[in-house]
Formats: structure tokens, sequence, C-alpha cells
């Protein structure tokens, strides 16, 4: 078991930041173990989590487990570790990856900066996984720098979505029942089939459940299951919720979950998944003017914006040409946007043409500015008077709203006309 | 019940075509049909198909009902009517829709140009619209219009992506069993929970499978299931083989189906679907050259593309700039590419500013195409020797391929330069 190190120094690639996620401001529930922690007396819940992450992801039909897919070149486990580490009463992270892609994992911590991460080895099966990271909270373990939780989270590396509100519901269930899982209900009916391939029995299905992550269990109850188990058990079981029944006869509390739960399974579901991060991460956007064009236009761009894009974050800066560069306090302010470099002038005075010079510092720029992770495009827009401005800042908001919800990174550097 | 128009003029939005769905060359096993019909005296299966698309989609968290959600513009039941016309034996497709929803479905199959498809009123429940489906097809019908067929497909409006390849399997099956159905591994446990929301029992996740569409029936099999079915089962109940086994005593033929069988259920899967059809239609693109420029480098550029986009169909043409558009037989052989003006020439001998003229001629032009669902966009290529020109068509590649990949018309017209 090797503890992960807490990078010093910024990535260089951070990678979309998920501003839906980050919690800034904490679910109202949330308070309640933040509250139980204030007041001393009040014993607080320590949680830790167990992710098992060794899955070949065969389903796929990709040669890359799913867990280190790229999605908008990031991989998938990266976002699921930001999903949980955001959630500060999770003392303890334990990822248990085989040693095949030890490297690699430690790659992702090191350069997306993950916090809390412990890496173990993975066993063949999920549940051999899943017991090495429980081994490695255990405090029966000698060379084990963790401290033993009272509850733990066990959750998928390949359901990115998880919210801090399922994660507080079944922990405050699990202290209750001693074992708690999410639970989704049936989208297709579930049938039992006989030796010979037919239908032999068909489930109703309003009475059954889909059996989710994230589960939460007090620590004793599943280590002790997990201890108990069969080899059968740990080679052909699934449900960590049945073995906490068999073996510590605790009937878990079930939780309703959100459909964000879903576990990243087929090739369609990274599709969906790149298309969720990129319609969370298209929520900032900065406009960049060169501080020696007129201020007021700006204005009229921002307004048009809004009518193309929902909640969006708008900031507007000024370009320092001098410096060549944006200033450095903006990028780590907010390092995940597609940046903008607006000019605005009239055609008539000024040809086109004249322009063309922008295109330049536009692409040099762009190319610098990708290696950080952020998309930069030029975009000129006719200023003029009447009905034709108002057409042009329209065209102008369609093709920013193009840019950021595609996030493509081939256009970069292309200067755009509206 | 009514009987679609088959609408003799071409659309006007035809919608991007799914090339890999369009059977150009149909499977293998696809001749066992054909090869029954050719041969007099060998009985051909008649078969037709009922689509429930009555659903209010209250799980979409949108107010459009899912089967009308548009995908790249156009509604999703479109491109699934479109999977099934393709396959040749099916001869009519009845799809069951609400009233208030009659005019939309009548809007998509004249826009679309669907063929073989009769309307009737959806019912209350999916049961209740099914059957009113297979009573149109009922020879007890006096106003039907349609023939009773021997075997009936049961396929939702909402699983666009459905191979002939399965279709024949649960035809052929059907006509064998009486009744057969696709079915697919369960992705989660299924689980049961006792009245206090706990864990009651966990159902061993091999023994079970999901059960999917399409299904297929002897006609009369599933008609008389459904005269005889109670109301409870109408209101309640979901699975046709059930009802099949019930009333008919029909055990059904299960047939795996591929992933892609999957019902667009959640706003994720709607991502999902528009990833996988992007991912299909991309497959077509043409790169037009004017005439009077050098024939040579094209060839250079259509090899960089090869590099960057898999399978893709390139076609180049010239470009008529007298007639200031692209020859109409061109267009209507194949509608749904990106289209990419391409101009190579050196920026040491003509500056670029002085190819800004063309800006204007990509903009008018991509507008007017826009109409016909054309994307039209410019591409600048520096043409020069050695290693510049490489990168520069390298650059163009890239480019081109995050055009189509994305088909993002928010950015047609631009001129942009590799």
């Amino acid at each position: 078991m090797e503890r992960g190190t807490p990078g010093a120094s910024r990535p260089a690639e951070p990678g979309p930041c998920l501003s839906n996620l980050r919690g800034a401001e904490p679910a109202a529930s949330a308070s309640r173990l933040s509250a139980d922690r204030a007041q001393p007396g009040n014993p607080t819940i320590a949680v830790a989590a167990v992710l098992p992450a060794g899955g070949c992801g065969e389903r796929m039909g990709v040669p890359t487990p799913k867990q280190f897919c790229p999605i908008l070149e990031r991989p998938l486990i990266s976002y699921t570790l930001q999903a949980l580490e955001r959630v500060y009463w999770i003392k303890d992270i334990v990822v248990a990856v085989t040693r095949e892609n030890m490297g690699t994992m430690r790659n992702v911590i090191q350069k997306y900066q993950h916090k809390r991460i412990s890496l173990v080895e993975a066993g063949e099966t999920r549940h051999r996984s899943i017991f090495n990271g429980l081994k490695a909270l255990a405090k029966d373990q000698p060379d084990s720098q963790l401290s033993k939780p009272e509850v733990v989270i066990i959750h998928d590396a390949v359901r990115p979505f998880v919210e801090e509100d399922v994660l507080l519901k079944v922990v405050i269930a699990a202290k209750e029942h001693g074992a708690a899982g999410a639970i989704r209900p049936l989208v297709s009916t579930v049938i039992s089939a006989s030796a010979d391939g037919c239908l032999e029995h068909s489930l109703e299905r309003a009475r059954h459940r889909a059996s989710e992550m994230p589960q939460a269990f007090l620590f004793d109850v599943i280590y002790e299951a997990y201890r108990q188990c069969s080899d059968y058990d740990l080679e052909f079981g699934t449900e960590c919720l049945h073995l906490a029944l068999k073996y510590s006869h605790m009937k878990a509390k079930l939780v309703e979950g959100s459909p964000d739960l879903w576990k990243v399974t087929y090739k369609r579901d990274l599709y969906a998944a790149e298309s969720i991060i990129k319609e969370r991460i298209s929520h900032e956007i900065c406009v960049l003017m060169n501080p020696k064009d007129d201020i007021e236009p700006i204005d009229h761009l921002l307004k048009a914006l809004k009518n193309e894009l929902n909640d969006v974050k708008i900031e507007s800066g000024a370009l320092s040409q001098v410096g060549r560069d944006i200033q450095q306090s903006k990028l780590e302010k907010c390092y995940n946007f597609v940046c903008m470099n607006v000019h605005f002038f009239d055609f008539e005075l000024v040809p086109l043409s004249q322009k063309m010079e922008s295109l330049v510092w536009v692409r040099d720029t762009a190319k610098e500015m990708k290696k950080r992770n952020i998309l930069l495009h030029g975009l000129i827009i006719e200023y003029s008077q009447g009905e034709k401005f108002q057409e042009s800042l329209r065209q102008g908001a369609i093709i920013i709203a193009a840019l950021i919800k595609e996030r493509s990174s081939g256009l970069v550097g292309q200067l755009l006309v509206a």
C-alpha cells in the first residue's frame, strides 16, 4: 500500500473543473456532518472511501480499461476522484488498481493533484479488490498509515457524477442500519431464462430495483463480512449489500439515488459522460478585449451571449498585448474556460484585410495557451450602427456558443468573423 | 387509423443519412428471407411491425416526449423509423401516437419521407397502444387497409439503433417458437426491497437478463393474448413476452442482442445517441476546389485527411464559381456531408489579406446551403515547399476532422486558416 504524493506544483494540464461538482456552497443537508464536528461531545463520523478500479473494461470494446479512458483528454477515474475529494468529510480514499496500472494511476494523481488518495493492489475480482482496500483501512494492519474509519463508502471508479448529497445519505443510513446502498428504478424488465434459452419467469418491474453505488457500511460490519465470506463469494459475487446480509446479518437500508449515478459501462456511456462534462464546463467563458478598444460594445455582446447560453458565467477582461499574454492571476482563477479575443470595428472604415494581422497573434497565443488546456479563439464583430450591428452580435454569440459547447481543440487559434 | 402519405417531393431538410444503417449490402443472414421469397412454393414470412410511441418521457426531465426529442434537429423517432424501413421485408410499420402528437408525427413522416407507415391512436398505457397497433393489422377490422402478417415485430420508438440482423433473428425464432425477444446481460445487480425500504433479496446476476426490444410473435399468438388479458395487465404490465406466456402458453425464445439495442430513457441517452449518429454521418465529406486552382495539392490533402478520419468517404469536386453553386446532381447524391471549399496558395506570393474576398463568397453560399442541411466551410492552406506545406496539410486535416466530428452549424461560412 502506498500513499499518493500530494503534488506541490500546478499541473501542466489541470483539465476541466466541474463547476457544478465543486460544491462551493455545500448542500443544506451536508451541514449535518459538519455540525457534528463543530459541537464537542457530539461524535463525528469518521468516513473513508474504497474504490475498486481493477476492472479491464471488456464490455467497452476498447483496449484501455474503462476507468482510464480519456474524456476530454483526462482519464475517467480522475473525475470520480475529484467528485469524492471535494467532499471534505471523506478523510481517506483508497483506490485498488492492478499492478500494471499502478504507474498510470500515480501519474493521474500527480497530474491532477488529487489529495487524500492511497493506492492498494487490486485483486483478481471486484470483491477481492474491495477487500484489499478495506484491509488497508483496518487497524490490524501493521504497515497501514491510515486510521480505521467508523463508516466506509464503497464506490465505483466509473461513476464520476456522484453528488455529495447521496454520499451523505448512505453514510447516515449506514451509521443507523449498519449497511446502506443507492438504488434506481429498473429501466428494462428482468427475466430468468431456462436452460434451453427460453423465458422462464418475468419479474414484476415495480417490485424490484437496480442496486447502484455508492454504498456505505459500518466498517466493522463489512470488514467482518469479507473476512468470513467464502472463496465462491469472492470469485463470483457482485453485491456487497448481499455479503453484509449473509455474514453480518445487516439488512441494508436502500436509498433512492439520482439518474446521475449510472455506471460507465459501454462506449455510448463514454459519449454521454463527455457530453455531460462538456455541458458543465461550458459554463465558464472569458471574453478578452484589447485595452485600446472601445469598452461599450462588449456589454452588448455579453447580453447577446446570455440569450444563447443559459447559466453561463461570463467574464470580460482586458488583454495586455504588450506582454503578449493574459494575466497569470486570471488564468489561475479560472483556467478551464473558452477564451475569446474579440475585435469590434466598422468594416467600412477599416477593411477586414487590415485586421488579418490579428490572425497571427491569435494563432501564436492559442498554441501556447492550449498547452495549459485553455482554448483561445479570435472573433471579429462588425461594429456599425443599428440593425447590422445587432445581427453581427447575434452571429458572434452563436459562434461563441458553438465553440463552448463543442470545446473542440481542432479549431483553436482561428479568427472567426461574425 | 390512417395511412401516411408517401411524399413525392424531396424534403427541404432531409436530415442525416446513416450510412452504416443503410444496408447497401444486406447482411449474409438476411438472404434467408429473400431466398424464401424467390423460390415459389417456399412460404414467405409476411412481417409487420408495431411501434408504441405514446409515452410522455417523464424520466427524461424535458417537456417534449422523448421520441420527439430532436437529435441534430431531427426527431428521435425518425431515426427509428429509418432503421425499420430500410429492412425491405417489413411490409408495414404501425405507429401508435397520442392524439395530440398526431400532427407532429404526420409532419415527421412528410418531412423525412418515411414509407410504409400507418398511424393509430395510442392508448393510455404501453400495452393498450400495442393492442391498438395489432388491431389495425388484424383481419377482423373492417376499415383496415393493412393485411394481417404472419409475424409481428414489436419495437420501441426510442431504440433507434436496431440492426437488421437482430430483427431477422427474432422473426425467425418467433416463427419457430411463437414468441421471441432480445435480451442483454444485466449491468447492475437487481434486488427486491421490503416494505420498510430495506434489502430483502439480491438476485444472482448471472442467472437473470434484461428483456429488451425488438420482440416478435406469431401474429395470432400475441393478438389472442391481448384479447384475453385482463385490464390489470393492460394497465400495469410491461412485458409482452409475459402476456404470450400467460395467455397463449408460448415460452418465448430469448435472443442475445447487441449493446446497440439500448433504450433512450434519460437525458444522457440523448447525448449518447447524438454522438453515435454524429460518428455515423461523419463519414461523408466533399472537398471542393476552384476550377482554376492547381489540382495536385488536393491529393496531398486527401491523404492527410485519411490519417485523421477512419473509414471516411472523401469526394473531391470542382466548384463552379460562375454559377456560384454546387452542381445539383452532386447534392442529390450525397447531401449529408460537410463541404469544404479549399484554397491553396503561397502566403509569400499572395498575402493572406488578398484572399479575404473568399470570405464573402463562402459566407453567402454557406447561408444558402445551410437551408438544404449542407454545412459549408472555407479553408485556406499554405501551399509552399517541404516541411511547412506538410504541417499546413496536417493542420487542415485536423480542422476538417473537427468540423465533421462536431457538425456544428454555428460555424458554417467561416474561412479557416491551416
